[in-house]
């Protein structure tokens, strides 16, 4: 089983990726896509006049917050449009593919973490209404359903939560227990870069290999999402994922590339 | 196999009927859920100043029109925030409850109307883009999949086209096809009026039962949307479904109301 995290941006190649996919599968492997849309929620909140919100905590580490508007908006751009658009693409290339958000079937079973320190100039402040939440039990029985009838599940954010919430999960570190729990071969991450950088401005400078305990001395490189992208690697490498690849998203083939090393491979020590 | 098609109205009782579901499920029946959404993509529709366009046919005959960005609308609003919210409350319920389009693995397969004559003033004319079309082909084999695992698919339109694009369809139609197709037992409309009226204004004067041959008769008191529900359960008679029930989707009991006659059943001569 490979599970394939595609990230949000404007510039990722999916129907690039839905052909490969639809070779991989004739191949006999099993595939399961994770995707982002933050883009695209950005956009739509903007046009709705509810722009996202981030907080800086008190630690200096800067999150969304995900009111009950922010909410539907997320549930607009990634179940929603996001998820549908990219459902074509893939039966457009012949794959079998069914949309679902984490909520659906409890795929994503998360705790609410509602409250949220937020650093306000010298202020520190409290908000107890965060619609935000950590994945700790996936629904592979579903998962594997789809699986064994040839189906390519295609699953977002966010997740539904054990108090009866939908909240909000990042999704690099959900799809890293969604591939522990469901014993993925390989996982893959797309984005827009080609791997993890040495040096931001710099395309050529890609790590090509990085070991289990040299994780911590490169999150200094790794500038914002790639910083949780890191934390997701380190918890997949912990449960037993021995494949991880980061690799870029916007070539004229994303997983053929990625699997002959082109990008960045993690490996156990 | 029960399917409930419940109407997109702000006033259904969505968290009554998840409770019902529960324990028609329990009781060892499946249920099917289909569900609209057009007040709310109506009201997404204003908000970003697209808002839902009406065209009228030379024969009289309105419809909605959908180019791209009203599609895009559309995926926003039925299987993004309003899917996702009545999956919570099924979850909620003790529903294990899995959200679908008829996107997702083509459990909709439809063919496109690209072309829609429209009446303006005096002149008629022709648009060659509309994204509509018509379900001729349903996927039951996923659907059992699921009911036969336990799970309730909760379904709303849009559709897949063969040709590659995403086409609003009728819901009321495409739920008759469905019932037709997967062979249901019971099918039944939930919407905001207790039944088929004689009178519009008199809530009190629902048609208890229509035979099929008497249906043309009763459609100069249908309005609106009643007419496709009607042409819908034509279909479905047709189609050897022998139990259909129109009832209110409002009370605290919506589908204890609907199975003890109080609403307009429909059957055959």
């Amino acid at each position: 089983m490979f599970i394939i995290k595609i990230g949000g941006g404007k510039d990722i190649k999916i129907s690039a990726i839905a052909k490969e996919v639809a070779n991989i599968q004739a191949s006999g492997e099993r595939v399961i896509i994770v995707h982002g849309a933050s883009v695209l929620r950005d956009q739509i909140a903007e046009q709705l006049n509810h722009p996202t919100k981030t907080v800086i905590s008190p630690s200096g580490v800067s999150s969304v917050y995900t009111d009950k508007k922010a909410m539907d908006i997320f549930l607009m751009a990634y179940p929603g449009l996001s998820n549908s658009r990219i459902v074509q693409e893939f039966l457009s290339a012949g794959v079998q593919a069914i949309g679902l958000s984490g909520v659906d079937g409890k795929i994503w079973h998360a705790k609410q973490k509602k409250n949220l320190y937020v650093q306000e100039g010298k202020k520190t402040k409290l908000l107890t209404d965060n619609l935000t939440g950590k994945v700790y039990e996936v629904n592979c029985a579903l998962v594997k359903l789809l699986l064994e009838n040839k189906y390519v599940p295609i699953i977002s954010s966010p997740a539904y939560a054990d108090n009866g919430e939908i909240v909000n999960v990042d999704n690099d570190i959900a799809t890293a227990k969604m591939a522990i729990s469901c014993k993925a071969k390989k996982l893959i991450y797309l984005f827009e870069a080609p791997g993890l950088l040495h040096n931001l401005d710099d395309p050529s400078s890609t790590i090509s290999v990085i070991r289990k305990s040299e994780i911590d001395s490169y999150t200094h490189v790794a500038q914002g999402r790639m910083k949780k992208k890191l934390l997701a690697v380190k918890e997949a490498l912990d449960g037993g994922i021995e494949d991880i690849i980061f690799a870029d998203g916007r070539t004229a083939k994303p997983l053929e590339q990625a699997m002959s090393q082109n990008g960045t491979t993690f490996i156990n020590d």
